[in-house]
């Protein structure tokens, strides 16, 4: 036996083990997934990309780089930003492997035992497993159907004094909700006042499938509070691994510090490769392509929850990203919904695992329509309605 | 001002930057570098990966995969690793984003503040970046020119308790050294012996160029003491960002457990392209394509080294590898030789920051020999003599 620090002792293996497991029995019907559609992605533009990079930059493309990294790609991300509300330069953005490496450094440069971390009531697991080795306290912050409560905020920011916030203000995971406009602007003033970093989780900004678009809520940062991170996991591919973060320039240089130690700095044809996709245009009718694509399997998982649910849950109503959260009648347990639900071969994750400052009841649960097609939504909410009336 | 935790008010930037800097002076002919020869990468097999694997697997190539990733690609780096005497399976073996990042995993699983790190005399600076922000101390194992003295480390275990011993037997960065079959042995045993973690760093393994391979200590590894690494960034390209590490299971999983919170998982479509390289069976020819080309480059700097450097210095001789390491005969000072190089436009490293424990002399620099070409060897050696006639 060795002897390892003490924080891996005490860490656990992420909920997402057991989804993939779930999923993986033949003829299961899965809505616990919260992977992007595969048959959506753009692998033929993906594939030119990696040809004409390698033939045009053999040699720089494939040698090490700077941490910093491709500064045309910072550029064309810093453009992309603007869409989002954010100016912001190349120079204030940094490259990772993926938001859950942003996460991981992010907790690196703040948290030492003891701090405590606000999160929303339910809260993303990555950044959980992120900041867990740190030795971290969490308190939740109050949300509704808008997101986090920012009055509530504040009568927390009185009594505690948080390292970070850590805030998915758009087409939350798990909860599907966005922050309002006038919230997003209430939350930056906010943790400016109170003088607090606040991590903005944007994982899911472009996958708006109705209303109207918010600016980040690092649009309103006046005083450099707002730590931001995004990635192309759900818009291109996550098999690639790339994310970035928009910060403070003292931020973005430590983070760079921490990423030299951490792993160097991000590949150098992925850098490359990406740059050239953006470059070539194809990004914005891709976005609309998969904005369509989901927004038909959002829609029909609405119907089905109409018409097979509507007696004994009520769910969230999410303007965009991969998520539905459902909360059962009084009464309804989610473990024992799911037991029966996967006697009947169809398969979501119980909500318990994503209260991280703990308090969650046994009658909430987590859908995903992303993977699914609208046959399997139908085929699913059947199976599921079964499942209700052996434990209703 | 953000209130950032503790290590990152000490922490370093890299000597690597440094490094850059001084290169991209024009006119510069530097050996001061440690990267691969760029002219030498694969280029247009990877490119055919590319395209092979997006064609066959689009769907799952840009997926989320799991954090152990691709079986196939670890089925074949246990069969790349017998060639390195190690007897290993697909569950024996992590993938990291290049060894950098398995320097740093390690190090999370291992390291907390005050605890000691046993280095050879000379160390990677990746690996101190690494260790660093948990706050430990180094002390220094002696070496000589078949590296790591095992009774002078015997001595110290007798002395010390050291949490990691982190060693780089084979084409040492920076001293270019390789430790003996009978010290090979004589390390597995004593690490066994007094129960300590080893990390056995094998980025140069397959870049021999003469003299008879060795097995790597984790050959010789009975007790499941060794931790092994390497990485494709030395004999495919850095720019990829693939390594592995050979452990202990109970090693294995809390690396991938640590790997999780850290960034998920090593790109998919990356893992699969280097399992198609590898499968592709063009590996060994193109290690054979470095070993020849590295092995004129090394011999041109010997020669260098002898016509110009014989009466104010001495050096290692190594068989494989990037780097030869020089000591400057006394009262020859390496700041003052670098100064007057620079002005000679012809660039090396300073010997002092690899003490990572202290203790280095301002007589010693390093010199790599991977990306010069024999012209730029004696140009830079005859720029080298008169800077030395000028401090001499």
């Amino acid at each position: 036996m060795m002897q390892f620090a003490k924080w891996t002792n005490s860490s656990q293996v992420s909920i997402t083990r057991d989804i993939l497991k779930m999923t993986e029995q033949p003829g299961v019907i899965s809505f616990a997934g919260g992977v992007p559609a595969p048959e959506l992605f753009p692998a033929a533009e993906l594939a030119h990309a990696y040809r004409e990079v390698l033939a045009a930059e053999p040699q720089s493309s494939l040698q090490y780089t700077t941490t910093e990294g491709f500064h045309p790609l910072r550029e064309a991300l810093a453009s992309l930003m603007v869409e989002r509300g954010v100016q912001c330069s190349a120079d204030d953005i940094a490259l990772v492997h993926g938001s859950q490496q942003a996460l991981d450094l992010v907790g690196r440069l703040f948290l030492e035992p003891g701090d405590l971390v606000l999160v929303e009531e339910t809260t993303y697991h990555g950044a959980v497993l992120a900041f867990n080795p740190h030795g971290v306290r969490y308190r939740a912050v109050p949300t509704d159907d808008h997101g986090l409560k920012v009055e509530a905020l504040r009568d927390l920011l009185q009594e505690e004094r948080p390292k970070l916030i850590y805030s998915m203000p758009t087409f939350h995971n798990p909860s599907g909700v966005s922050l309002s406009h006038q919230r997003r602007q209430a939350l930056a003033a906010l943790v400016a006042e109170f003088e607090v970093p606040l991590i903005e989780d944007d994982a899911y900004a472009e996958l708006r499938y109705d209303g109207k678009q918010e600016p980040a809520v690092k649009a309103f940062d006046q005083d450099g509070r707002v730590i931001y991170m995004s990635t192309f996991s759900k818009i291109l591919a996550p098999g690639l691994r790339l994310g970035w973060v928009v910060a403070p320039r003292e931020v973005i240089a430590k983070l760079n510090i921490a990423q030299m130690g951490a792993s160097f700095h991000v590949g150098t044809l992925l850098q490359r490769v990406v740059h050239f996709y953006l470059s070539s245009g194809g990004l914005p009718s891709h976005i609309e392509t998969l904005r369509s694509a989901y927004r038909v399997r959002r829609d029909a998982m609405f119907e089905a929850l109409t018409a097979h649910m509507s007696e004994v849950a009520r769910w969230t109503r999410p303007e965009g990203g991969f998520f539905i959260w459902v909360q059962l009648a009084d009464g309804l347990s989610t473990r024992q919904l799911l037991q029966a639900a996967l006697s009947e071969k169809v398969a979501f994750v119980p909500g318990d695992p994503f209260f991280a400052a703990g308090g969650g009841q046994d009658n909430t649960l987590r859908l995903s329509f992303s993977t699914a097609t609208v046959e399997s939504i139908k085929e699913g909410f059947a199976r599921l309605a079964r499942a209700v009336r052996v434990v209703a």
